[in-house]
């Protein structure tokens, strides 16, 4: 989508990119935010590129092992900027370069503490991390039926093998609005929380990760349990079997092992650049 | 299946197809009512051809916008007429013109009511449909491995859709008698609640459907829901990507648009006839 | 693999095949213990080839309707057995003829009684069986992220289907460890009960199975989900459509009638060798 109409003057959403979306590092947990606070963080195009140029930099960083994804101020993310959307000619629409599926191709775990309200594409932002923190107070709303529009991005598929085909049907249907709590009980969030303690956890969950998780296996992990959605057990077992005579011969493996028995922390090696 | 035997008095369960569904629309719900209420129900083809038929013709009027199937007196549908069973050379075997998940390929939603017993092929009945409402008291079972049958109609791949693979194997391995509430956690209905309150809530939920959100909307998520069940993300993203541009030009989009922003309800158009 | 180097002793965990899993059959049902209790029953190619060896043979003896697996003393199973592992060449590395999804192509159910503790390959055997009974204090950990490795067998693609993507990843990603309590409400085993109780819920589910469900309709079914897990609906439907006709010239079925009719409970035949 072009970010901008030459002839006009660049409207707000589509100024400083670099504060659309900050990042701060720390013991191996890149950390994320959406940041336009006073507009709930309402998604545009270059907010999207803005992010996912940060998640795919971070991918190839070694000194990163997880991404956890945040909102500024007191949402997550309310859905399209509308005024972003009026400026789209229908014709001429298309999104970035990436799918809005692009954090499940990462190799590294990506986390969304959804610390207030989450709608539209904002909510399929945060269906396409692999795991999510929530308020038990955040509103969630797929937003589209009410809006006269369809499942967008990939939704229709990922939603009903997150929570199953009936609980999606409901939820896209009907765009009704459910808190983090029911949220929880759908399986829709792994953890709801109190607000106040949401990012805290999501960071510590990924600190955890980082510090006892071999980034190598993540990786391998990921890639196996998103292929495996579309392929099948033959095939799945098949990869397996492949991935696992090499993995006996690597350091983190020998690691593993050693730290198992000697009942102290391991020391995973950091994962090199894609190529 | 041919429902009689031309050489022989009609049989019970062959007889007035109008009187065993009855329908009712208000406020842009259909409500349906199978209705045998001294046979629970009892499933059987006529029964089949009716309520698929009234179906069919409520997916083609622009008037009705979601549909809601309930039973007559304490069950819902106590499974096939075992008279109606009997009476079917097992050579000459065949079930109507429409599969059981016929309900699944209507462009509008279909949410069950389930007042009381659901057992076998009216369990399948009842899982097609897009959401279930049931009473916390209400007996549900597969019922097929306690007669010495096998998975009818779909409901081998449905169910693991809905629950997941162990509890699809226990409900259908065991044919237990399973409580509304139970079914609930287990997450084959979407809400159980107090027998007495069921049709309405389902009918209230249908309304809020009817009156907040776009028919186009919920026809085009219906359908990519069930599609992309059997399709890659590549591909289900694809097709929404597809659906999107036109729908910028439509008056429901700006009419959600609209209402939106004024924070007024909605005003969809109804759906037209399928050609 | 190789169990053993024929120029070395033979290791402790080569020795012994036939006390390493034991069996004891009654009402139908085969109790099948992992029995090394000293090493929590560690997994290794001997165990493996027994285990799938009696239940090779119980799926073709009439008299077993339905297998149950538990482990001897405090555990259930420990993973792989390092020393076993330890002693593999990575280069010669493979494992059993059968997969270790080979308890879901048996034709009878196969139920997981989980003691204890169950971690690495343990977890995988006991995702495959059909349904899975659990110690509310019983710890549950996929392990492989902790150690270097990757998704081991296949549980890559079991793991969604029974919990959800997301889920499914936090396990997998994490490898913490989730007590029998937690592991219900996440849908990864059917039923958490006190330690004490748990094999003997499970073998009297087994024994209802056993004494009420058809052994012809519980391998019908158990094939019917299996294969719709990688199948259309539209297949899955006709599948099901060609399997029942021959269904009613069946004793089963005349039996599963005669018994519902009579109030009275049912005598199924023993399913035949597979031939």
């Amino acid at each position: 989508m072009a970010a901008t109409n030459g002839t006009a003057e660049t409207p707000e959403w589509a100024r400083d990119p670099e504060t659309q979306v900050l990042r701060e590092e720390r013991d191996g947990v890149l950390l994320l935010t959406l940041n336009r606070p006073a507009k709930l963080n309402a998604w545009n195009p270059v907010m999207e590129k803005r992010l996912f140029d940060l998640m795919a930099a971070a991918d190839d960083d070694p000194a990163v092992r997880v991404i956890v994804v945040t909102g500024a101020g007191r949402g997550f993310c309310a859905g399209a900027d509308m005024d972003a959307l009026a400026s789209v000619e229908s014709d001429t629409f298309e999104h970035g370069a990436r799918p809005l599926s692009f954090p499940s191709t990462l190799r590294k775990p990506v986390i969304a503490a959804i610390n207030g309200p989450v709608a539209g594409v904002g909510l399929v932002v945060a269906l396409f991390a692999d795991l999510r923190f929530a308020a038990e107070d955040a509103k969630f709303t797929t937003a589209f039926s009410r809006l006269g529009l369809i499942a967008e991005y990939g939704i229709a598929w990922q939603l009903p093998r997150l929570v199953g085909t009936s609980r999606a049907l409901d939820l896209l249907l009907s765009a009704r609005v459910v808190p983090g709590a029911e949220a929880e009980r759908m399986g829709l969030v792994d953890r709801a929380l109190p607000a106040a303690q949401v990012l805290d956890a999501a960071l510590e969950y990924a600190r955890t990760l980082s510090a006892t998780c071999s980034p190598a296996s993540m990786a391998a992990i990921k890639g196996q349990v998103h292929r495996a959605l579309e392929a099948s057990l033959d095939a799945a077992t098949a990869e397996a079997d492949a991935l696992m005579p090499p993995v006996f011969g690597t350091p983190d493996f020998a690691e593993g092992i050693a730290s198992y028995r000697q009942k102290r922390p391991p020391r995973f090696s950091g994962l090199p650049p894609r190529s």
